[in-house]
């Protein structure tokens, strides 16, 4: 499967809450679902793409929107799951806000999928700041970066509506305390869904695809 | 061992260059040589200074810069090692510039000191972007976070002068291949000195320890 590779430009910051709310109206209407992944560099937000995908391939329609600084790897690499797939660029921008979205998805074109994903620029600072559009953000943290991070990068994970914990197949090579991780999540974004997977060996992604199955039929049902 | 938490704000940034060399001239006359430390979240900046740190406090005086978006968790556990210690709340700020630098060394104390470590916000981005007034910039990538970052990252690899491969003890648990990502890195910066090692076992921490070593003395007595 081809995919596009587009340059797009920053909005006006100033009116990104405004944008954010137009676009989420427009997805409605539209019956699109959009989740924004957001994780630190090599968390595994292209390999949990992976094995998410194919999983809800059968019951939904996919497309996929690729942000990076620069490359097209993780384009290349998700196109393989026969998903609908552009490239953003973001000229160096370290994120996307609502316009930069938008101007994706009218290039993706939407209008005949249940389910886009946004993966967001690698950094768990900046793009927790701008609100895309999605209807909800997941964010992937992985247990090499240690379970101190919610104490250090608070904004992300208040933002969060769901909470992936990567990795967890190299549990016993780190001190990684998933409980005390779980406890400090959950003191910034009380009651959040956290989901304990390995993308690498789809360990614990099935009850996330249900999750985010789910999610896309209340959006489009309510 | 005490340490003060300071909030800074973000400087000019059109004047960031011109701040950053005034900067590196000041510490120079001071006999002061900066590293500015560089990562995304969670590669083991703070683990690689614990094991850096009683390295070379026997030839060097040496002071540390936390900076952090929150949280003092980092300057607790440096302040560990007897260096003398501070931290920076960037107040949401995904980077330091040469003026936030300057600022913070104004707090620290530098003129006694030989070495000044600045741990930068965890962020593989935004911080490549602002020369901080650092004598030598060290990147740190870890195994987990995968081989092909300098290809999703350029910029970050390009400013660097001297790359750590951290968590080398993690390497069986991990499809990383090294000398692909030496390739990578050399395509940006070539003959950078590149020095894997494990924070968590002190592997390797020796060489890389010369090489800063080395480096001070060329600086102090240039």
């Amino acid at each position: 499967m081809e995919f596009k590779v587009i340059e797009i430009k920053q909005g006006v910051l100033s009116a990104n809450d405004r944008d954010a709310d137009a676009l989420r109206q427009k997805l409605k209407e539209n019956g699109a679902f959009l989740l924004n992944v957001m994780s630190s560099p090599g968390s595994g937000k292209t390999s949990t793409l992976l094995q998410t995908i194919p999983r809800l391939s059968e019951a939904l329609r996919i497309g996929v929107m690729e942000a990076d600084i620069d490359s097209d790897v993780d384009a290349r690499t998700v196109a393989s799951t026969g998903a609908r797939v552009i490239q953003l660029h973001t000229g160096g921008m370290c994120h996307l806000d609502a316009e930069m979205t938008r101007q994706g998805l009218e290039e993706l074109g939407y209008g005949d999928l249940d389910l886009v994903i946004l993966e967001n620029v690698g950094n768990l600072v900046c793009p927790a700041e701008f609100d895309t559009g999605a209807v909800k953000n997941a964010v992937i943290l992985s247990v090499p970066e240690g379970d101190d991070k919610p104490l250090k990068y608070p904004l992300m994970f208040t933002v969060a509506d769901v909470l992936l914990v990567n990795k967890m197949d190299a549990a016993a090579c780190f001190d990684f305390d998933l409980d005390r991780f779980v406890q400090r999540v959950h003191a910034l974004r009380p009651g959040i869904p956290i989901f304990p997977i390995s993308a690498k060996t789809g360990e614990g992604v099935e009850p996330w695809c249900d999750w985010l199955r789910q999610q896309v039929r209340q959006w489009q049902d309510a």
